[in-house]
């Protein structure tokens, strides 16, 4: 079964929830981070336990590079070993890495981050050179075994700057996610989706339905639930057909133990119940 | 001094040379390459030899991070040990990463690479996300010790998917480039320069002349010399008042041993001869 379609599935059998592992040594309780000799090794055995606690009712976890590159050669280490631990859990891993290059460069990004230790199912890449920094990635999505979300439409205060300007009739956003679900179409899977997602975030409902409506073969990567204040009622037009997309939180999982409503639970326990509730929110919005 | 002012005075005295050390273990001579252990042993070797042999006569050093991902941890390894290296022959860095992210993971990035052991001191990011992608990176830039080289018109075929598209009745990247000139007025140097500079590709030279009118106080990171086919006339437009900016080759001058007109050298000192030959190409056009 290709990767596009397991992801699919999943969605279908345990709902939308992406984990993000932006992990910060900063949102380990102090007592569990003082037991290790590095932040980094704190971090490696925090990720395993959220993992533990999470694989059988998340869709799929999003490690973010970022966090792991700020420690350090032994945080690159940490990043290398919790993917490997997601792969021994048969979990499906989102690097969330954003590289955007071309050519010879891009076919290194490739090498990267889909063989060797930061071997990954899918990784995000960011498309302002041109969609020919998509095309170093095909070899590997040509074996159904890899895939790709693309930046197409996110929702911080400077999305306006690029994303946003208006050419040839409409923002620049649609005209890249156009563009990709174009390329897309030869990596499609039998559930109708993409192995070419799209990174799409909650703006107003007017955006997110037309996103939904233009890019109708397109999986979603979804930021943005909880700590950066998007809704369920928002991403609802994102998600059809029972899938159409996964939805990532992070800090809002990884720092539930610090919730009132948590309190007594261990942190693991803490991001269960709360991946669980988000799922519900989200199922049952 | 500040930063950009000792990059512009080392243009003044050693010409306009930036040497990428993109190093891919194919490109070193076969001999040398099975001396040692590994690939990650091989091209640290290498361009340790390469640093060597011309650190006299380029103004900066370019070091792409997608060579030594691919290569994982052991890789990585590498590119801290090259960085470690240049800071010890007082080179100047720029690692070209293109990160752009927002918010806590772009603060992590600037962590990862304005500190530790992948410290440079001018980093390459991409803006297709906006602005407030560049403002984690601000605190460092406003010791006067760091730098930014930010994405604006390149030159690959895919350029005018985002860049080349015409929104406010002119190019995207003129916008990009003229909101990052505004950012980077707090950054200015005495040389008149920002520390947030600026990648631009060869292309035309209407667009090139074009470029540099709009952004006059832009400092210019030029890749594209030699393997990308770009000039020296082309190049010229961009460089002005005796600097302007520095011109990239990596694979031009890293796999120069195999050129006929080199034959009998080592790589170093072929890589040296075609560094000295780039320069003076550039400064007597």
């Amino acid at each position: 079964m290709k990767l596009i379609d397991r992801l699919h599935q999943r969605v279908m059998e345990k709902g939308h929830v992406c984990l993000g592992l932006d992990t910060d040594a900063a949102y380990l309780p102090e007592d569990f981070r003082k037991g290790f000799e590095s932040d980094a090794a704190a971090v490696l055995a925090f990720n395993k336990e959220i993992i533990d606690s999470t694989h059988d009712i998340v869709a799929v976890y999003k490690v973010q590079i970022a966090y792991y590159e700020a420690m350090g050669l032994a945080g690159m280490e940490t990043y290398a070993k919790t993917l490997a631990y997601l792969r021994e859990k048969q979990a499906i891993i989102i690097a969330d890495v954003k590289r955007g290059d071309i050519a010879k460069t891009a076919e290194m990004y490739a090498a990267a981050h889909f063989t060797g230790d930061f071997e990954a199912d899918f990784i995000t890449v960011s498309p302002y050179m041109g969609m020919d920094t998509l095309e170093p990635y095909f070899p590997y999505l040509a074996t159904g075994e890899k895939g790709l979300f693309v930046l197409v439409a996110t929702s911080n205060p400077g999305a306006p700057d690029i994303e946003g300007l208006i050419a040839d009739d409409q923002p620049v956003y649609l005209t890249v996610g156009e563009k990709t679900a174009k390329l897309g179409e030869q990596f499609a899977g039998e559930c109708g989706y993409s192995a070419i997602g799209g990174v799409v975030g909650c703006t107003n409902s007017q955006d997110t339905q037309r996103i939904r409506q233009r890019l109708p073969g397109m999986f979603f990567l979804i930021p943005g639930y909880g700590a950066q204040g998007g809704t369920a009622s928002e991403i609802a037009h994102y998600l059809h057909k029972g899938s159409g997309g996964v939805v990532n939180s992070s800090r809002g999982i990884l720092m539930s133990w610090k919730k009132p409503e948590h309190a007594g639970k261990s942190f693991a326990a803490a991001a269960r119940d709360e991946a669980i509730a988000m799922r519900d929110d989200i199922l049952f919005f």
